[in-house]
């Protein structure tokens, strides 16, 4: 995306009463989630690259039924279908049915980054703070669960059935937890993500790094003068917002 | 109603993995809320009388808006106009604008029944527990916040634009929360809803008596031997669902 392009609204962030968090990758670090889970059944995977090739799977699919070319199905749905296709491709059938099963749903236990709780505990004394995620219900309601986040709600793109960046999906943060775009502060590690959710819904925009999401070598992703904040960590955010 | 018409699903409520509540009266007593508000503000009025106005004001809303005579608009903006006429008929207007202004928020800080919070928690432990209320979202968002509630979701006819009864109010927590009808609970403190919750969707049924929501006369509400579950609290529903 081109950079520093992003319009600031009128009204500072002192107005901001609720944050949105984008989740895979922002709030949790899915990849060392599913190397861990990996790990535990087999050391002869090569479980970072099936967990990239999970998400760029997933992802290809959310992308066709932005562009029409599929109609709308839950995330899990997705997960579940690209599993099939790695099971082939990294010969994970030496791998116990019943252990293989438990390990199909890993996306529903993703682990947050070590700063994340500590840095919702705080926000949320201040905020509203709320997931905006592509996963559906269930997926998002049971990383919460088993992860102790403390979101005072949970939305889904399941709830407009449409994905991010479709305005759709954004819209919900704004009409449930604003009225007004300005009131609400979105925050993710990705650039094409905080800048669609700003320049479609008007929200605010808060930038957290996580060079490592993918592996190395480190992502391209960085910090830029046209978010309203760009912070270190969840740690950072809430000293940034004052918290 | 007519009682014991509940026709029962094949399947027994060992399959039940989350439980969906109704909020008002069943989770949290806004009669006793909006009377201990008030009263700190005048002694001269009969709080009582007019929170049980307020709810018929807004449930009349609802009705309308079930039966197509008005559009669709969120909780707060009946309860809002609700006020109001009640302002006119109490003589509110004694009272200082701005406290007024604050009291007119009591919805979005209704206390729960003293069975709600240690029922909840031991229930969350094995279930999954969202609202499925006719409150907007941020309503039940801020609610939760000012009493502690820890929801898993929240779930309001907000999503949908469809109050209860209506089908479409009850179908969310099943596609979210299920997705087969019999893996979810409603609990809730009125016949109607119940009812409707399972007649429209097929939900399991757990009926918690609140006799007195409504002050003295208590409610004609009585348990029912066609719902799974008849319970005195919610820390009866949890012993009987074995948490």
């Amino acid at each position: 995306m081109a950079t520093g392009t992003l319009p600031k609204n009128s009204a500072g962030i002192e107005n901001v009463r609720a944050l949105a968090f984008d989740v895979f990758g922002t709030v949790v670090d899915w990849r060392a989630t599913i190397i861990s889970e990996g790990v535990a059944l087999s050391e002869s995977v090569d479980w970072g690259s099936l967990a990239n090739d999970w998400m760029e799977g997933y992802r290809a699919q959310v992308e066709r039924v932005r562009k029409g070319e599929r109609l709308w199905a839950v995330l899990d749905v997705f997960l579940k279908e690209v599993f099939g296709s790695l099971v082939t491709k990294y010969h994970l059938d030496t791998i116990p049915p019943s252990q293989l099963s438990v390990f199909a749903g890993v996306w529903h236990r993703l682990k947050p980054w070590p700063d994340v709780l500590p840095g919702l505990a705080r926000l949320r004394r201040k905020f509203v703070i709320g997931t905006l995620s592509n996963g559906n219900m269930i997926l998002l309601v049971d990383m919460e669960r088993h992860s102790d986040l403390r979101w005072d709600c949970v939305l889904s793109a399941e709830l407009p059935t449409r994905y991010k960046p479709d305005k759709e999906a954004y819209q919900i943060a704004v009409d449930y937890l604003g009225p007004a775009p300005h009131q609400v502060m979105y925050v993710a590690a990705h650039q094409w993500d905080l800048t669609a959710g700003h320049k479609t819904v008007g929200m605010r925009t808060a930038y957290i790094p996580r060079p490592f999401e993918l592996g190395a070598p480190p992502s391209s992703d960085a910090p830029d003068p046209s978010y309203d904040i760009n912070a270190k960590d969840f740690e950072d955010l809430a000293s940034q917002l004052g918290c």
